[in-house]
């Protein structure tokens, strides 16, 4: 299977000042999975095989349900080639 | 596990006039799943178990790369809780 | 201009229970604004004037700080093309 | 009124070759705006005030039927709060 991106924002409906410390724990997560991620401030995207990417980000929701989220709302985005997609075609430019 | 919301819009990069045909092709393919679903003009929500929607976005993007698009792009969002989240709980007051 | 498709998802940083209320009354809003619109279970999606669906989006945050919401993070997404873009075209064959 | 932060992400229905060219036309753009902005591997988040960044939004549809996308498509994400939010709160860890 080609790689893709999967890119996802995370919103625990939490107070105010646990949203951040929340999402900070999901950006830890995605880190040990080992997969390649690029963290912005809307999102994180990450790299890989589909159902790998998909895979995590069905235990996030468990993560933030079990770091005391009620509810979770989500926006995952996924660009899909048969030709395979990366980070670095889309973002090589911008780099410094 | 408990219902959630998943809702998936596809975007296609094909011919203008291909993108609703292979729309349709999508919503067909998620109508034959069984899962609950609701059409909008922007995207189409499913109801079920986190694992089972997920794995159906999953093979849309087959679905579409192998009905003729290069390149898939797609926004999902994930409305989940413990609790249990239904289209009904929020639809209700809207339906005639 | 030619009529566009804006859809508004609007998640306030609320109590769970505060949640439901404060989308109805952005739902409320956008009704009273006179734009054609579409409820659905993740997004409501209006039609119209790009400009002035844009300025309904501008309002709504407004609208739920006012309602209480320290923070609301949105989710718009717009379909737009120079020959127009209706909620009909896309609905009508998946209207009872 | 507050700094707020803006994403976007920009799906011109255009030949596979021609999106990233086009997706560099719009971060040109924005660029020549002087608002803050992050270009990101699927968005690009921009921070200021929230009119003035939905009219960027806005003439960023004009920007691509103009360079020849017949049908746009676009993700918007708001985040918005009355103390304000910036880029550099939410990104100023994963900085190196």
């Amino acid at each position: 299977m080609p790689v893709c991106n999967v890119s996802l924002q995370v919103i625990p409906l939490v107070d105010q000042k646990e949203v951040y410390p929340l999402v900070d724990q999901v950006i830890d997560y995605i880190a040990s999975t080992g997969v390649k991620y690029s963290v912005g401030p809307m999102e994180t995207t990450m790299e890989g095989d589909l159902e790998e990417l998909l895979s995590i980000v069905k235990k996030v929701q468990a993560l933030c349900t079990t770091a005391g989220a009620d509810r979770v709302l989500s926006v995952v985005k996924i660009d899909y080639s048969t030709r395979g997609v990366t980070i670095d075609e889309k973002m090589g430019k911008y780099k410094i």
